[in-house]
């Protein structure tokens, strides 16, 4: 059932003990919420604690600084930014019919709680947990700062994105002016690279290719050249942002090796390619500007479809890979 | 002599005929003050133009879009985000001692106008002129809201730097509901970049040192590598940035070759290295965080330098370059 802020905050001033879940591969705005949600509760007087599937990566770490470890029985779930049970991952999946309240931004929500509150148009989920905050005027402490303003920069890609609307700079600036350390965040998460990530990224475009007169990139990743470089996935995550950075480019391909030698592609394009048109021609999806699929065992010939499909609606002559 | 918002609009609603210079090596904050200034005078009927002693880079030819072309004798002189007459560059460098009012951020502004509106704290000049234009009343149209966008976005690394005070982004917010397309502007500064600087990074990554157990990153960028690769000087400032960027790296040192042959060192450093302090020894200078220097004939030599006031700085041993 959907409710509004003023029923969200009601609940959390009511109820006590809680359990607050994040999504698998866990990101700022997951851990973000977790962790703002967890210290406003425990600043009331009440038990909570954040639990994740999986190991929560390193840099994430100081957001639970403020965290209280405390022993309970958990009485009332709580999901944050979570679109579906399937996402929270092996570890937490026992809770998946057990969600009493689900706070989230994202418009494919499964409505899997038994209380959702959903704001489609926030550009994070820290946006839709601070309108619940400001709904239940309590104080906003500098680590629940720290932990909605990593939230929104995260989500937003340092607002950079399409989903950086006026609300999520609007919230950053008062998040600031209650203490959020945002050059601190925004080091951490945007401006800091792993040695492994430079050496894996030499290698990419040592190999990169360019089809279709410079309009489209494309870059491999082969699973020996992150045995040799050490790299780990989040690399290879920020070497699909790149493909489509280059001047001209209108799609960027990342062909990422599995274990199991299979290749995944990644799609990231700018007007007028559909990401996700070119991605379901291969049995995959996504949105309009980043869409993926896996290739066949003949990755060539997945390449040469994706390829193909991207000219037509270029309007350009096929050309072979 | 020092005046106030108010006094800088009561002139700009007064007088007419404007000449607006802005400084050389012209960036996002200058030319967005230039354009959104003059677009507002012109949208009151008045005659302004906007000028710089150098071509203005093709990727913000889209401020200039709204500016009228007017013929005019110009009767008031106006500087945005100029801090010295210096840096007017030679072919507005004719008007040096005639500046009636200058705008400004810079705390190192050389109060070379009749009159000057400065505000240290600000962000971006943009920002200091949007609080002439609230204080003013005028309609911000479109185009002066992506003008003044991209002067605090740019100035700001993206709401990432430092100087990205609640302020900035609660000035973005604004112009962002009074129509300008963030997205689209945060796109063409920081998410596009040119085949050519990925060809010069990829050279330069190859050839990458650290030392000091990879505290210190070392690039080096040669008269050869910028010519085989093609490379103009705004990828070398990228490459400088990138320095920094390592994981674990608190001094990120750039050597580049100038074309006479000879080396300017650029070091970006983390805490607790002081920057300034390190290029002083060359006879250079800076900031705390950003400095740089020339090197002397023997580079080797000049690096070692720096390398040594670096260990000492970090209470290392010194170690061979």
């Amino acid at each position: 059932m959907r409710i509004t802020s003023e029923r969200a905050a009601e609940i959390l001033k009511e109820k006590d003990n809680f359990l607050i879940l994040t999504h698998k591969s866990p990101d700022g705005d997951t851990l973000g919420c977790g962790t703002a949600l967890c210290i406003m509760l425990q600043n009331m007087g009440k038990n909570a604690k954040v639990v994740n599937s999986e190991e929560i990566p390193r840099k994430y770490g100081y957001l639970f600084e403020s965290v209280k470890c405390q022993e309970f029985d958990p009485s009332y779930i709580v999901a944050v930014d979570v679109a579906d049970t399937t996402l929270l991952g092996d570890k937490l999946s026992v809770y998946a019919d057990k969600i009493d309240l689900c706070i989230d931004h994202h418009g494919t929500n499964r409505n899997y709680a038994k209380e959702v509150y959903l704001r489609e148009d926030d550009g994070a989920c820290a946006l839709t947990l601070y309108r619940i905050f400001c709904e239940m005027g309590v104080t906003i402490t500098k680590p629940i700062a720290n932990s909605l303003y990593t939230g929104i920069s995260t989500d937003t890609g340092c607002f950079r994105y399409q989903n950086a609307n006026s609300e999520c700079y609007r919230a950053a600036a008062d998040l600031i002016d209650l203490g959020a350390d945002n050059t601190t965040i925004n080091t951490i998460m945007f401006e800091t690279k792993t040695m492994e990530y430079f050496r894996l990224l030499t290698e990419v475009l040592q190999n990169m290719r360019t089809y279709l007169d410079g309009k489209v990139s494309m870059l491999i990743v082969t699973q020996e050249m992150l045995e040799r470089t050490g790299a780990s996935n989040d690399s290879t995550d920020a070497i699909t942002a790149i493909s489509r950075q280059m001047e001209g480019v209108v799609a960027g391909i990342t062909m990422k090796q599995r274990e199991n030698g299979k290749f995944k592609i990644s799609l990231r394009t700018h007007e007028p390619v559909d990401a996700s048109k070119v991605c379901s021609l291969l049995g995959g999806g996504g949105h309009k500007r980043a869409a993926g699929c896996d290739a066949e065992d003949d990755f060539k010939a997945s390449l040469q479809i994706i390829l193909n499909e991207i000219a037509d609606e270029l309007s350009m002559p096929h050309e072979s890979v």
